[in-house]
């Protein structure tokens, strides 16, 4: 047969009970024609990276109705998630040959994507590397940008703290923070990425919060006047000790709530009664509704790129070997920034 | 000495831990001058009507930095709180001998209140009792009035639950709910309270919380396709189940969480990860910034009254002597309905 080729692909075992482990995945290699099928207007795309994300852990386990957002994967066959692509082969008259593109794609070599309206199209320029539209550029970034500029009502002045602050989307809501003139401060789970915070993304301070045997304490160090923003990325025992030390009309964007994605039963939270006597507005948000600003949020950070304004660090898995264990390891803290799985360097 | 008269006065003995007890609290009379001092610009009032209200547990015990919004009473000295007076002397010019006025005043028979600027003048008329000047026009109207209109943005057939729903404020958000065509259940601690719900409030329906060992279920029962508007009155278990049930861009206006005030530790709140899944937006108030709203609140509200559409049941508690049991009872939930001190008939 002409054009067929072998695809490497990332499988699910099984619903996954508890942390994850890298054994829950497996690799295994089927092979695909690169072609689209007669009469379809889906895209056939040569995946180049991938993206890892918490809310992928979701997807992990048996749904159970009205259980969340997003569709359970399926035991047996490659999972998905956002990714950056190449077109090899299109059905769609939106889409031709060797179009850079960036949306939901298969953990695997090669993907027919059947849907492709909801592709993004990467007009891709010098100097900004492709992968990032896996992070800084994709949902890590409009993420950071929504929920800060869309949810926290920031203004100059205002304290911020960011938790998972170092990760894909909290080294952006910190660049975001002291661009609008804010104080900010971010908590990691190693020294290495308290180093970065504060060398690299410039936040005001940063702690190590598997050093902090009382999270209470750590905050009022870093907040003696309060937190007017929390960018919640953890949720438990952190937002026990936010509440704390909110200030009065104080905002919490929940963005993700990772410490608790892999519990039987999540930590219960028990200083919520502060949401009233502080006048404390929480809101929770997914991106869903926030794509239609794609094109503004590029107006605005692709300046600040290229300015050296925002930086971004990522750390990227080699080969989809490796991918699982890349995946995994987010719940674990295992990434210093964005975890990347790099499919083919092209 | 002209116009000395005796002055009871319930005051508390020391800070509260735990429930508060009827002995927590015990009546002493004084003496006391009915005239404003020389020079002042205060005034002398007769109280006639105490409001009870959840919020003063707070006052109950040592407060401590960044605790609350709201100053600790002092043991030894007469509590105070929301309630309705009779201007008996003045020394201001803007109140004269026989105002009515509702505001923080003392639970003693006679107060002087040296910033009557914050007092509110009682236009009073005929078929609307003085004492729903403790609620359904004092504070508690105001805090449905904002909570359910301002907070929880409601519209026709969305889905509403009310907890402590026959309580002071729980009573008006349901009657406010059904206004504006929504579907309405409540929940309460009694049989009694169930009935006053469904047959003078008329919710669609209400149930006793107290005889559901599973509130997930309970709540499922009556809002088969989910809540849109949960107006928050008692915390714990009950958020927990609700967070369970809300829908997609949920509305939770945190009015109260009368359920853990007096908890040692409050109890944790497992399900808060459903505040990102469901893109559920929790909101704290306080009426403090809202009391210029409370002409127009006024202006809507008493045509409701008078024409019937809008009922209130208060319970009253008569004489000084009655007061500390009546406070009490609220955190057992003994009141029905809005909890009244009557000091005075006149």
């Amino acid at each position: 047969m002409a054009n067929e080729t072998t695809n490497k692909q990332v499988i699910l075992r099984d619903f996954v009970v508890g942390f994850p482990k890298e054994t829950d995945l497996y690799v295994t290699s089927g092979t695909l024609t690169l072609r689209v099928p007669e009469g379809s207007t889906g895209v056939l795309v040569k995946n180049l990276y991938l993206s890892c994300d918490p809310y992928m852990r979701g997807r992990m386990k048996k749904s159970r109705p009205g259980d969340g957002y997003v569709e359970a994967f399926q035991p047996g066959s490659p999972i998905s998630g956002f990714g950056v692509c190449r077109v090899v082969d299109s059905g769609n008259p939106d889409f031709k040959k060797g179009d850079l593109v960036w949306g939901i794609t298969g953990w695997e070599e090669y993907s027919l994507i059947s849907a492709p309206e909801n592709l993004f199209k990467i007009k891709h320029t010098d100097g900004i590397p492709l992968s990032y539209y896996t992070g800084l550029l994709g949902i890590a970034g409009m993420t950071a940008y929504v929920g800060f500029f869309e949810v926290c009502s920031p203004k100059k002045g205002d304290t911020v703290f960011v938790s998972a602050a170092s990760g894909a989307v909290g080294q952006l809501v910190g660049q975001f923070a002291k661009l609008t003139g804010c104080y900010v401060v971010g908590s990691a789970g190693s020294k290495e990425k308290v180093d970065l915070l504060k060398n690299k993304f410039k936040f005001d301070d940063a702690f190590n919060y598997k050093e902090e045997p009382d999270l209470d304490a750590a905050l009022k160090r870093y907040f003696s006047d309060g937190i007017d923003i929390y960018f919640e990325n953890v949720g438990g025992k952190m937002l026990d000790a936010v509440l704390l030390n909110m200030r009065r009309h104080g905002r919490i964007a929940a963005c993700g709530m990772i410490s608790q994605y892999n519990l039987q039963q999540p930590e219960g939270v028990h200083n919520l009664a502060q949401i009233i006597f502080k006048e404390i507005r929480m809101v929770g948000f997914l991106l869903t509704e926030y794509f239609r600003q794609y094109p503004k949020y590029l107006e605005m950070v692709l300046p600040l790129i290229r300015e050296g304004k925002i930086v971004y660090v990522e750390d990227t898995a080699e080969g989809l070997e490796n991918a699982a264990g890349a995946l995994v390891g987010l719940f674990s803290g295992k990434n210093i920034g964005k975890q990347v799985v790099v499919v083919a360097h092209e």
